[in-house]
């Protein structure tokens, strides 16, 4: 089962409060999606993640697919019992990875067909079988398979893309419709490039399919933050708005707030969980490099009065050392920090948006985030 | 505080139960102690340690001396506020370290000159210095300074080495006696390498001193197993029966069934946490690795029946999947499991010595070890 309602809107700006229901549970949107490529969101068990404050995660279609494969996963009915995970998953399409990641990668009107990055072995990603995994992995909301594109890319190049993307939808739609359709959400893909035209004619022929909700693609792979801004600002209306909206890949906390700003309701990006591998902690003072020699002495946590499970236990000192000496939990308790970071992030848009204070809101967040 | 008291023999060996009481709690023997090498047991919150049944650890003088230093951890009052363990914590003495992992160690009367294998930097580490630092740490129970020799060595070197050590004994009680006795205990070294009277005299020469405890140091330094029992056969008896006998870093789950049965109490060793996030895993029915391919479908726990936190949620096949991936995930997962089946296989012998059955355990542990 899978249903969205707003439940509230912004009178300011676009942003908005919905409510998604998924088979496994229930997310309040705007929201975030830690990453979990490979059924682990890195570091974290699946308490922590919850405690973190995510309640919904996503899968990689495919690394999944490459690693541990279908036939493993399909013993335990799908990802949930793979991982011990028990609340919503949404996975991608793999169409980006087998676009950026695999060797080799061709794309065809009948779909990707590409070498594993792992072991070389050869394989062919059709919306059909996109769908066929996802399925598979149980997923509850499942991604139809896009083809996408480079940045900067020719409008001729942007447009074929798109109509491509289109068509594939059609058929991760009918492939859906024969197989699963009562249980998992299936959402649409608008590509286009950085094309406003494009975009608006992505959109308006996949709402014309009718998916369960739909996303942006092709944002945040090297373009201004301005022009995605600009792309998001123009496609986000394009889109129904009792349908959840969903822009993929990103991004910064500044990113996110200025995208619910737009309309968007969800979110995935890998910036909270590696760049806490990387030592960088986001607050809302700011973001901050754990290595940094002020934190030596530092008995305080890293944010006073944040009530993440690092932030209670630890101090600065403590995760500078850890992360100083390589100590694997200093990834943990970085990653824990950061994912409880961007969701309370979330949560607290959402209350603004509820108590239609989204400017106060996002005025008082760029102030503090300036303050570090 | 502390004191120790041994509650149940063997009658058929020597094994033996006891309570060890601590400033930070009380400890039961048998036990083993995970190595918690800089303020963090590798990849495990102070939680999961206690989770995984382990009270008491161990922390390493050497390197937290070096990393993050005495200045940090003073301003914590020592290694439990900073690490946020608020059990028992005993600490080696630095020695091992010194003479194994730092570049150009010297030993003389005085102590240890070294550069530090992280920057060169030059330190000395006397027995005096070895107190303060531990000290500082706030360690529950002190390891006094020894000289540690390669295996082999000639009798006389071996010989020199144990008076040194003895010599060192005396100024670290020295030490301890004007500055900390009342909180923590000081343990004694016994050294004297495979030499059954020159151990015996660096016992008698230990004891007359009277310490909290008495440990068997340069052991499972590369000998045959049977040397090592037999060592540990002739120099345990040569300690008080009223205090505590500590066999530092040893060893493999047989090693610790037939030191227990020789009248040890309590152990330290990198094997179960090492091991972990080299995928080798403890069981009852043998020592695994998890990278093996008859994991690959497999739904079951590595250990069924297994009480831990890793055996009740997750599957081999998972554990391989992780592991094959280098999910950070993976390192926890089999850590947590191999703590557990250490700090099991010690109450369990505990309470056969406790119901006097301890041949009967003995027999039963090696039947099932051989089963995998």
């Amino acid at each position: 089962m899978f249903n969205f309602a707003v439940i509230s809107e912004s009178k300011e700006t676009r942003a908005r409060a919905g409510v998604m229901k998924t088979s496994h549970g229930v997310v309040e949107t705007p929201v975030f999606m830690p990453v979990g490529t490979l059924a682990s969101v890195k570091s974290l068990s699946p308490e922590e993640i919850a405690e973190a404050g995510a309640n919904i995660i996503l899968g990689n279609t495919y690394h999944l697919y490459l690693r541990p494969g279908c036939d493993v996963i399909n013993l335990f009915s799908g990802l949930h019992g793979f991982m011990n995970w028990s609340g919503p998953i949404l996975t991608d399409s793999g169409g980006f990875q087998a676009f950026s990641l695999a060797k080799l990668s061709k794309i065809t009107e009948e779909g990707y067909t590409f070498q594993s990055h792992i072991d070389g072995s050869s394989h062919i990603l059709t919306p059909e079988k996109a769908v066929e995994i996802q399925l598979s992995l149980g997923s509850d909301i499942m991604m139809c398979l896009d083809q996408c594109i480079k940045y900067p890319a020719e409008k001729k190049e942007a447009g074929s893309a798109a109509d491509l993307t289109t068509e594939w939808a059609g058929r991760c739609k009918k492939a859906w419709q024969e197989k699963g359709e009562s249980k998992n959400a299936l959402f649409g893909i608008v590509q286009g490039g950085m094309y406003k035209d494009l975009r608006e004619k992505s959109a308006r022929d996949l709402v014309k399919m009718e998916f369960s909700g739909y996303a942006l693609g092709g944002l945040s792979v090297g373009e201004p933050v301005e022009i995605m801004l600009d792309i998001a600002d123009y496609a986000l209306p394009c889109l129904p708005g009792e349908k959840p909206k969903y822009v993929m890949g990103v991004g910064t906390p500044e990113n996110l707030v200025e995208l619910v700003a737009l309309g968007a309701d969800m979110f995935d990006c890998v910036l909270p969980t590696r760049n806490a591998r990387n030592g960088q902690m986001f607050t809302g003072r700011g973001t901050i490099n754990i290595c940094n020699s002020r934190f030596k002495y530092d008995t305080k946590p890293v944010e006073e009065g944040c009530l993440c499970y690092t932030c209670r236990n630890y101090s600065g000192a403590y995760l500078r050392h850890l992360f100083m000496a390589k100590e694997i939990l200093a990834y943990r308790l970085n990653t824990i920090h950061n994912v409880y970071y961007y969701t309370k992030l979330m949560r607290d848009m959402r209350a603004a948006i509820l108590n239609d204070a989204f400017e106060v809101f996002r005025k008082e967040f760029y102030r503090k985030r300036h303050e570090a």
